[in-house]
């Protein structure tokens, strides 16, 4: 009797849950009965379904369950939520539930606990005390806190897909092609900065080195004077290349305002970190006036926090850096819970890390110029995330001139 | 006495001919031993040199004498041309000597003919009753013609490598990275267009359809009405998409303006093309006045030459394509040797036509968001072309804005 | 009262035929009520819906009517298709139903008829005395044939999604991702091709030079000769650098064996065209013994058709290619309909161009090492193409070794 | 009298160090006269050159000699390197001679002493009681070092160009096209590998989850065994997927040995990090039989040092995971100064972190799909890196294949 009933509710056809419950139930291998299918007559209406699934053993039916219970099916016969202990710092027990990056609720003495904090391949850790549950990453489990294990009492909810033509997250499909009009991609793409902007919502910029170098650090900068970004995340050398442009008009030694190969150019992002060393912080060197513009200026200026994390092929690094990524990632998790979007530029590194740890209620775009980009973003679990495939020198000017009509 | 004298002349230095002359001579296995070298002692100083190049057999140093005329290295013991009459229609004889794009010289009755019509791999035909020498390609060759065969009496002037900052040519290197200060560079080639308009010039755009699909369409179209453009090279696809474009607002089916994907609109390109064959060509619907807008529109209002080349993957194709692409060749053939400057835009196949069948002298700039198309360019002999790797749906929004300065 | 009642049944949830019926609608602006749904029990059954759509106006209901029929939706109270005669050679009447590649019928005279030789992007004829309907390209279009008009009378059946593991097509899916295990994936590959050649099936290669540049000529030639390959559709380039190849050992000048750049090397492709418009065809340059092996020389001795499309990029071209690409596209049309499977490699035009004229039951892999090609492919139509982004110098020699076993 | 004289000496013709002088002094918009030019007659002969640089201003004449300095060009009238003391912890005088990655001596009292440790962008530190130069990162310097600044007393010597046939490193050039004969090129990689371990040198390999993700961590592994490996530099991502395809047979929850998404595989590799954190160390999962196969336990087993650097994008991390990223990079240096050969892998994070630290004379290849990984190694100056563009799903098992003949 390797079966098992569970139900589906909510727009469950046109957000594809029944169809991708049934391929589930197929693909593996296993078998199903629809007990009931009261179908919403409108489309206002939410449908509803009772399935019974069923399987040659039971480990099957468990793989069955175990995807079902991803796409937001739940278990008719509703469990408890089981937790075991940590047997160590750092180690869950065997069986724990790794989570996704969408809401989830946990069944605990009777209650659906929504577990805080949640972002991909965590554990949930649930407080006995407060009766409240949490997502925390590996590294940071302590030994003794109970984590859950299993699959049952666990309630994922994916984002519906919306409908109607609400902002550019509606219109634009996952396709990965550079030909696409994108004069109004962008527009769009403004019009979303501007309502959250009106809306008080925040936003992150994701940000690379070309940025700098496609000689687009101007308009970033006026864009965080401007008040559109509310937090950076970015690693040593977009910093460096900022302040090298700040300081000698070059990146990478290339002149910004000529494209042309500058004199000893090369060493111009050194001597930045040089400068900025010697100052002590990037927030010194502002303060006493060396550092005079850029994306890192008007950081410190418009109270704009950065977290610059850093990274193995780090020169330097700038004192402002962590060189722990640990605690870089971890510094970066604060501001993932709060933004309602996030802008990834030309940064693989880093809009992969971003989207490691984001809700996927965040609207995510990621914009570069090579199509592996997204992709990878993509194969990485971070599906919800819209890409543009564009030149970053062209991607910004264009912004920018939307975001001030 | 595997061994002959040759000789070098100009900027030979810096224009990297003896270093490359020496490089080959010893790549290949030969020896040699420098008799007379006189280096101008200033810049403006021409260089002088000959050089005994010997080798182990007659076919080594033949190879290696191959080698060097084709960098400009002429033999010091000049001999006349060698011809040879074609034995078939669309047949050179043995040992036919194949073209560069460079301009080129042969030695007969004791006068350097300049070649005519030089383009790269067709044969160089001398036409005994004018003294002349012209460049045939293969599928023009008639019998009893008199082609060039072998290596003497050969001169090939590669282009100089040019001093000073003289224009986009000159500060952008073959390099092909995205990461490059686009709207600068984007301001050189508009300058560039204007200095070369202002003498009177000439100038081609090749481009793809992706000008379309990425919503640039008017912008060519506004270039084209207000003198830029003298001629355009391109397939049914760019023809019938702007036509699409302009009957219905969208390509591929996508509206231009939004972005959105049109109900049926994968049908209006064959709309397009059925309401062109209805009016009989393109050039007859602007005068019954149903095209009225686009890059075609523009064409024949203003009398810009256009050549539509034919494709196997067309569809239609629209009647003012030529579908015998040998055909087609030849129309282009007429153009390409006026032509001052050229810019391929986002079109592989018919950048690399049109570099198969351009001087060298004509300075190219190819424009694509994928590197590959600019490596495959200059695999393909077209080495003179200079890159810019970047979204066509921003270069020439960009660069009409700067036209416009 | 802009409504009207339609019908889905098949395997409607899990081929997502529901779903996208309801999302079609929902996101034109237009509503539904379900009125009857019998859902499959069992994997086995077949579902059943009646739904009807609703409009604001006849002309968003046409909309929403127009998209549903080509994902297999039916409008239930069923008319005949209403054919119209067209005005002029090449021109169809306007309204014209322009075809997908799916099998479609048409209502006729009470029958529903099977459109014959189906392919994207044309019209439908009706031959009024046989009872017959079939696809006609816009070029082939007669004066006073009947043509399909509007939507009415019309069934479109998309490939039903297959279940189980039957073949690389089901395992593998339209992720344009490099990072797969290649190695199981082209064994995937080549047991598709034995199953397909012992059930007496025919596979087509379409092919670009870069199988020949990348070292894989002779691979490709053997698996001609041992009977894999039924037919061959390439360019003047494939066939020119196989047999610069055979004669030379080098592609574009650069040896195949070593990897270097053979003196005069680049000449060698001309010198190969010399050759073959000397013997008058390929085929006779076999028959004398000048050509003596590649991938033409076993099409030749194998009877293996190839039709060689030319291209605007072309030098020469052979003898043998099809200068005029119309021509050369209806020379492919006549195997587009019997192959059972297609290998596109590394060749977007022509990749396109098959993709253009196969009907969407054929099985299509497309190997490519830019991910571009793919998206590209889709973008035009070809959904059903199956990718494998990898390195051609790579894929052959593990396909052969894996037929070979 | 804004001018100096400058020496050039050894193969500079055909090393390109004359044409370079001559092109930097004319580029930058100086004059020069050359004063003795003493041509080697024959190939074996070594050459001499003696030059007047002179310039408007004395800031343009430093900057054409900070220019020349770095192809190899030495200041005729010799004086010694400056030292200034540093002023602060991590921070260098201004003016301080950043270094390049090549052979470099600084004339100290008189000796040309050899600078040890040699890497790019870092500071040259005099060690004045030893009479000992050696490189530093900027992080490491120290209050009071003693730091070489400006230009004089300082010699490049950057690699000659090889003649000959000596192996994959002179016939291949740096093209990026994917269009080369891979079969032959990987041939040549596999004898080079084998010659230097015949006479006992040491390769590094650099690589990316791709390894794994491909199917190639079993050939990876075998080559780690059969002792053709001596380091590996890597990041969490590849010893986890490894791992994880030890402890389950996917990579990233893809089955490696079908290709197929295993049910829940995308927790996987967290189930693969607590295992190994909960065993203590990958060393210790192999020591009490966990970990049974793959690239870390052959690690293990053979006594192969790894590296793996942390980075933001991180999950878990391994337990042996440098988190700090200045920490790995002083382990990877360590062994940057030992090897002969690095293998660069499917990883530009930790290619490009590789080349930062590499000496130039260490013979360094980088095998990618994209194009664009070798284009963003050689702009960040590791110019001396031959590029592979493949598939690493094929080059493991070529390479291996070859490795085994």
């Amino acid at each position: 009797m390797n079966q098992r009933e569970i139900e589906l509710s909510g727009h469950i056809i046109d957000s594809l849950i029944l169809p991708k419950t049934l391929d589930i139930i197929m693909d593996k291998g296993g078998d199903f009965k629809i007990l009931e299918f009261d179908i919403g007559k409108k489309k206002s209406d939410v449908s509803r379904a009772k399935i019974i699934v069923s399987a040659d053993s039971p480990s099957l039916l468990n793989q069955i369950l175990d995807e079902l219970s991803e796409i937001g099916a739940s278990i008719s016969e509703i469990k408890e939520v089981k937790i075991v202990a940590s047997p160590k710092d750092k180690v869950a027990p065997d069986n724990f539930y790794s989570t996704t990056n969408h809401v989830t609720h946990v069944l605990y003495k009777g209650v659906w606990l929504l577990v805080d904090e949640i972002e991909m391949d965590c554990m949930i850790v649930v407080d006995e005390k407060n009766n409240k549950a949490s997502c925390k990453a590996i590294g940071k489990i302590k030994k003794g806190e109970l984590i859950v294990v299993g699959r049952e009492g666990i309630r994922v909810t994916p984002p519906e897909r919306p409908r109607g033509k609400q902002g550019v997250f509606e219109f634009m499909n996952s396709d990965v092609s550079s030909e696409k009009p994108l004069m109004n991609i962008i527009k769009n793409i403004a019009s979303e900065i501007k309502e959250i902007k009106s809306n008080g919502g925040k936003i992150a910029i994701v940000g690379g080195p070309a940025i700098v170098h496609t000689g687009s650090a101007d308009l970033l900068a006026r864009m965080i004077k401007e008040g559109f970004i509310d937090i950076i995340f970015a690693g040593n050398a977009l910093a460096t290349h900022d302040i090298e442009n700040a300081l000698y008009g070059t990146s990478l030694g290339v002149c910004i305002k000529t494209g042309e190969v500058v004199s000893r150019g090369h060493t111009h992002h050194m001597r930045a970190i040089n400068t900025i060393n010697n100052a002590g912080s990037i927030e010194k060197a502002v303060e006493i006036g060396i550092l005079k513009k850029g994306i890192m200026y008007e950081c410190v200026k418009n109270n704009v926090p950065y977290i610059l994390a850093g990274s193995i092929r780090d020169d330097g690094p700038l004192p402002d850096v962590i060189t722990d990524v640990i605690e870089a990632q971890e510094a970066m998790r604060v501001y993932a819970q709060e933004v309602d979007m996030v802008i990834m530029i030309a940064t693989m590194l880093h809009s992969i890390a971003t989207g490691n740890i984001l809700p996927s209620r965040v609207k995510s775009i990621c914009v570069d110029i090579n199509p592996a980009t997204v992709t990878k973003l993509s194969d990485r679990g971070s599906a919800q995330v819209v890409s543009v495939v564009t030149d970053i020198g062209a991607f910004l000017p264009t912004l920018y001139s939307e975001l001030e009509k």
